[in-house]
């Protein structure tokens, strides 16, 4: 099975370490692709890149589907997953939807770290819609006037969803960011509890859906209007 | 990887239909294996059986535990599947969890299809114990007084989840249940919609589980007293 | 004070129709105008259609940001209304937010009466999202099968909504659809409940916004990154 | 059109206050004037008050109902404010109902500020009640040990709420309180986020039901039994 | 101990209905008296009603305070308790709250049965206040159009809960309603399901508190300004 | 009426404790029994201890069946309760479920004390469960790390949930824990606030539900297959 990461930034040194996300967890018979969305903005961070990402993004969808049998949006908001699901017959899986619901399967309640402050109405956006806030403990923030490294940053914020907000779980909020590669093992490791990077878990719920002979249902949310 | 389907009832004659929906979607290099819980009731339907089922839950996940990887409870209720979780260090997956978690990625609301109407409350409260209410269309159950097929009945069932509740993927709410094995795949040609079976998915949740180093924290509410 | 009413749908025949809702109720003082966006798509109907009318929604934003003091989006189901709101300083209205929760001022439990059956599970993504769950007694969708007038197929859908469902209130769940003008007036005569047009909705709600001093919080979830 | 603003304390001296956050909002061609309730406590501060407060009010509707064609309750949990809406056909709005809901199209959360810890549980009832828990960051109150001006109180529990609460808008819990007249604006302009003023928005919302020609449902909830 | 019912309405032909309720189940040592509120509506209705019978029902309590040890207010939509609460020290249960609540430990969902149409948005509303909507199948009044008995009619009701909603147990959702004097009893019998009583509930609450030595917390909500 | 209360721990020395707790609130007329579970674990702590207390707790329901009239569960977690009510045509009382739902009913929101935190997790699912997570205010733990006696640790984390989480009345959310004979009375007149002792509030809840001649509804949820 053919499987396409779609990093839905244009900034390609986020591929390679996307992509070893992805490529580590893969099922032997599992390929494994990652493209970045050629004109979309470098990083997505506002409503606007979230925005100007979509055509780009379905725009790739489109001209890869015959090649790929399911596509992952690596965005930790799990951004315009929704046009997709609904512009192809193949499974689209987010990275924010699998890590959330897979965690929720692992301990009582998760924390997501997320690498600015201003990301963090917005991921509460997503856990609420995903129906998912009482397995939820916190969406964290790193302390942006930190000098440290990113993932030092990070490991900061995790430790303090552990001992202050109850996280028996965590997730990182973001993919292939500075630093971040192989970081959840890093932190599983540190702290002692499942650290879930996205990318790994999409790809192993990916598979799940063609393993099983599964995809989009194109009954009614999901049916583009011309079919 | 290797992995252990303990089906929580003493009906050994369900293991070949739950180890053949489990085989048929694991990946090359995993290994399912199924055994049944030898002192359980023959089919779990109420209360006391998911109680009397329990001990030799525990026992068998202890026995076997040195050659196994991670282990699935095959009940769509995933009955005491915490006390697994708490009683060993490697990842256990609950068919309904899976089931439930998986297809609210695939469409706007599930149903999830009983084999006997006295299950439906039972089912009610797990699907709101996972925050799963706002995606859950319907728990419907068979008309108990046909004489059709059980696999007819369920179709019954399903197409009025579709036509009156809105529901957009559906979920066999049992595992190795009469009539059902390849009932998913049947269900899904015939209705056009994805139908889940919980079995096949908490396979590749498993798998999932594995490959991305993960297993259930200890944190708290999975720790062991002794411990 | 100046209110420019976005149609994010390029068929410049509803132009009118939002336009005459819109002016009816506005304050003297208050200017409004509308206009479509050109490169958008005809008629919002799925997801794709919504992500491509966004850049010109933004585009247009841009370009008329200093002649106005106030924007609305003229979707009933506030498409992209995030983006816009980060994009300027000037607050900006969606007619399902405006319409919906002045709803449920004036009675128990709203229904929402949709145009296509397509749309039902999108609205009621957003209702969820709007935390208006309780108070929403159904999203309802017209019979797409009848040869009725499209005014007509929207009153008897109403009355089931009210005989059925419970509603005590109704709302329009689109803006400028055929025959729809002054439909509001005619349902709330007919119906004897108040029945809600969201465009005329919206209108006041910017007034109020403008008149007292309120513009949206920039503090974090609707702050542009460059900022 | 006329709108009279209900004060449902008998304390005059608020009159003045409450008509002029009003009145400085109000469109031309809106007339809004204020009454006291001359047989109501000084100022409502517990559910005794409430209740006492409440055959003044219906009694005060009744009185000046030919007179205008709206109404509002200026205080801001909404005190009796079903039985009004129930004694007339013209629309009656709530100060918190307003200005809650109107903040939600502003900013994440908002969080409002009480002039007594004692009416804390009072308003989480009432936020509950509108279906806005998750819309609220908190509900605060001034630290009622401190010696300073209330105005100044009320600004350091807003400051509180922005850097601890998570809130992105504010609104003012009280209608017409010691020194606040002119504060949510000084407010907004000191902590540069949106401070909303229930007396104000509630003449706005009042100004859009009759611009749009709506009023209270009078199918169940709000009908008056003997007709 | 001595517990005074208080009869929120005028109408003292209710009194003996509600007395007998609540001294059938009184332990011995309990003495349950019956007062209704001379100046109150002769049977509440609505929000004027509610609001009108609560001075009376405060002025019985104070007169009546020394008396008692404990009182319950005997109108299912628990009218005027939270005033209640606050101007005594001694526990105050309503009717609706105990009979709801004990309803809960007895069986999945409860459906509550009217006996007007009117009143099911306010008690729907109750419902929610009290966080039992996942408890509640529904809340249903009899058919008004019915030329039978009440009691026949609550049963018919009663029926259809049973058959349509999904109701495992049953409340009256009236206090003394003509003809319902040991209508509970006699529903139980017919129809083989618990079918609750909220005065008989709400006197055994009552008397629950009392030997457990407990009442209502006065830290916030229910104290009085004035302490 | 004859209650027996299961103490489903094999620690015979809490029995005692228990027995005092159920004794002392019991009407005149109630004769209460306690016993424990011999086969169970000396003391319920993690979810296998809950599995292995189950067929004890059954076995002497079953026993003991024809010489009482209702049952009562002294773990403030309700562990098993489902099994017994469906395996039982008596009432069958929670101590967590009637301490709770009582304490509703005294203020605004309840904090539960536990003594350890591994069981904060447990008690947080059993809220939740209950549909009472808006009515509480927190689940806490003692310090484990003090010295202090049990009675004193209590204290201490009862103070806390006074000042920093907003409660106004509290829950032990233990049985006949060490040193807690007497403990809610003691604390109650330390704290005033109203202190509730779960054995007591289900001896007078299970009186309840026998004086009005009710028990658990045998419809579907609670209902014995074989039956």
């Amino acid at each position: 099975m053919r499987i396409l990461i779609i990093n839905p930034n244009s900034d390609t040194a986020m591929e390679e370490k996307i992509l070893a996300s992805g490529s580590r967890v893969a099922a032997s018979g599992t390929t494994v692709h990652c493209q970045s969305v050629a004109d979309a903005p470098p990083f997505i961070e506002d409503y606007l890149d979230e925005l100007l990402a979509g055509p780009g993004m379905v725009n790739l969808l489109r001209r890869t589907e015959p090649e790929y049998d399911a596509f992952i949006v690596a965005c930790h908001s799990d951004v315009n997953i929704e046009v997709l699901r609904e512009q192809t017959d193949k499974p689209v899986v987010g990275i924010g939807d699998a890590s959330m619901k897979l965690a929720t399967m692992l301990g009582h309640r998760f924390s997501v770290i997320q690498t600015t402050d201003h990301s963090v109405p917005m991921k509460e956006d997503v856990v609420r819609r995903y129906g998912l806030a009482d397995h939820c403990a916190s969406v964290r923030s790193v302390d942006e006037s930190s000098l440290l490294p990113m993932s030092e940053q990070i490991a900061q914020a995790a430790r303090l969803a552990l001992s202050n907000d109850g996280a028996e779980t965590l997730i990182l909020g973001c993919a292939g960011c500075a630093g971040c590669a192989g970081l959840a093992e890093k932190l599983t490791a540190e702290l002692g509890v499942p650290v879930l990077d996205g990318v790994a878990c999409a790809v192993k719920v990916a598979e799940a859906f063609l393993s099983c002979g599964l995809t989009t249902s194109k009954r009614r949310k999901y049916r583009p209007v011309g079919e």
